[in-house]
């Protein structure tokens, strides 16, 4: 599907991607100065609990949730450990949403299931003609991204006004997962509030195996259909309702059963013939 | 007050209450997903933090807020260990509005406390004239409730068309308390943000005793008007402005200070004559 | 500027600021009390997690968040250790912006920074003439503040119709820094989600000093002007976004670094010639 076959209009509605927590007014002002420009802009949380400075968790959540939202829909990540040095402000269009961040791979992950996604890298100009002038060191939620929201979410600017295409993003220190000679190499990149942990390996890559086996920690799982699959403190893996690999312990939290975090590599192999 | 006797119309506001957290984007993907079917939609959350796999904490709090809404909104409640598995999916229709929830007893106490409500089973039928078709198998809130209530907030399908009335819903696992012979057996339901211990109590059962005495863990307290009535670090019982009976300290957590959690017994006796 | 020179239009937006954690339905409630009398009305969180019963932070954040909000928006600031007792409910009109409260010191911060606020109490009469009749001892979040938020913000009470003007608010039980003999007196004010030390020091206090040297705990910290500034671990204080001496412990949590927490002081002093 080319971004040319969606329409472009914008649908009011602008998200937020943050590593801001909601104990302090960061996301709150940053909502007011986006109403201070475009009074009937819905607004939606989509998380302010990504890891602290760590792109590619937002990156991750972004690329399998944003197409659910309106076609139109701006969706604004701020997770910046950059913020105030030269790093760029970029935007890529994707399926006819808009998603605005720092360039600092954290929307590698959308670019790279998109074919047809085109990226933009927000120039001086594009901003001056959003009006933002004068903006702070270390909070460019408030003093840039929200401004070029509203901006585009009231279809007052284009995205072609923003600044010229490029062909490139800063790539994610993270490597996409891939399958190569029956191997899946990937790694948790989430942790989600029930403890479960989250890997980047889609099923698109499972379905190259025929009985794929999760190396992960101590455990070798096999793939189950649901959590119903194994009694109570069991771990399994399964594919969730986003698409991706995740390792569960059953009615537990498999992060702490299983002594796990961020970043902790997932291999899977095919298991045929093997065992 | 019978249903017929308040207006039906909808309000266009939706209310969300699940155990799904906010640190990762399955609510604003619900969110996203209601507004790409209806863009005016105003959505609230009302709690996203109930104990996880517990539908009575959340149809506790569900059914002492739900009346401080507009008449014809719409409440979503989504905590369904059951997900996947062939539970039905349940609407409520009670003092003008609508309530949606997986059939497990979440939505009993809306039902105990008003004589009046009809209960809908949703059906195959339901669903596919709301457009919903293949389902995950683990993310119903995304792929069924949301569009059930964007299409019923909108006006778009009618109570009726979703399916038709039933006797009764699953009950809930806990019993509601009642009062006999003088006594009230209930439980702690909940833990507030302040540790408060919030029972299942309700002020109409507190009212048939004239000097009432609440027996919990160790402690037997005398009901208080409110936190003030108390030293700090003092225990106290009151009825809250939810109108059921809770157990504070004052100036302090009474869960941490006294050891107990939710499911915890609490016992009213009447004082009088007994010292 | 004063306040006779802004609009006084409502934007028909509503913030608010609260202690109540999002752990229970405690601010989904008051939106529904809210929606219920004003269907349009747009709310926005500015924060839910203020330190529990502690005025002085929930007045500090919002006198430094109101104005990046539309002029003419209700702020509503609920952190209120003394609800069900005698003391007044309070509306400050500042900058366009209308302010209500407890009057309990929580917006002497928006007075302090603005010659040209004024200052209301909210009698009997005025909250009758909103419909606010019985009310809870301990929910005045949703009894009191929720259908005065929506009464201003919808345009349907003006403030001079709750109440006369007053001099003076009850004062916070904290000093605002001044500067004295080259010596500023401050203290820790909030701790925010990178566990940062927030204190209530502004940026003009300080440009009174030639080359201020920040006292905290055991560390004298020169004043840097961004977090790269500093190897990671290292200590430091910058003026934050807020316009506030800050001090952060680069790539690491200086609360927990330095053992300091809320009300901990803050002194700084001239360093010139002092080595």
């Amino acid at each position: 599907m080319s971004i040319d076959a969606v329409p472009s209009a914008s649908s009011g509605v602008i998200t937020l991607t943050t590593d801001f927590g909601t104990r302090d007014p960061f996301v709150g002002v940053m909502k007011g100065r986006i109403l201070a420009r475009l009074p009937t802009a819905r607004i939606v949380d989509l998380t302010h609990e990504v890891f602290a400075h760590w792109p590619a968790e937002a990156g991750f959540w972004l690329a399998r949730s944003y197409r659910w939202f309106p076609v139109g829909t701006v969706h604004v990540a701020v997770v910046d450990p950059g913020v105030g040095t030269a790093r760029d402000i970029v935007m890529v269009e994707s399926q006819g949403h808009r998603l605005l961040a720092p360039d600092n791979g954290l929307l590698a992950p959308v670019v790279s299931a998109d074919a047809g996604a085109r990226i933009r890298r927000v120039t001086a100009e594009g901003m001056a003609r959003c009006g933002i002038g004068r903006v702070s060191a270390t909070f460019h939620g408030r003093d840039i991204f929200a401004p070029l929201a509203a901006e585009l979410a009231g279809g007052r600017v284009l995205p072609e006004q923003l600044g010229d295409s490029i062909a490139e993003l800063v790539p994610s220190r993270i490597d996409a997962p891939t399958l190569i000679e029956g191997r899946i190499a990937g790694q948790v990149i989430s942790i989600d509030h029930f403890g479960n942990l989250i890997t980047d390996i889609d099923l698109q890559l499972l379905e190259g195996l025929r009985e794929p086996r999760v190396h992960a920690g101590r455990l070798v799982l096999p793939v189950r259909r649901t959590y119903g699959d194994c009694a109570p403190g069991c771990a399994l893996a399964l594919v969730n309702s986003f698409g991706v690999l995740e390792i569960a312990v059953a009615e537990g939290r498999a992060a702490d059963a299983l002594g796990l975090t961020r970043g902790a590599p997932v291999v899977v192999l095919d298991g045929v013939g093997r065992n």
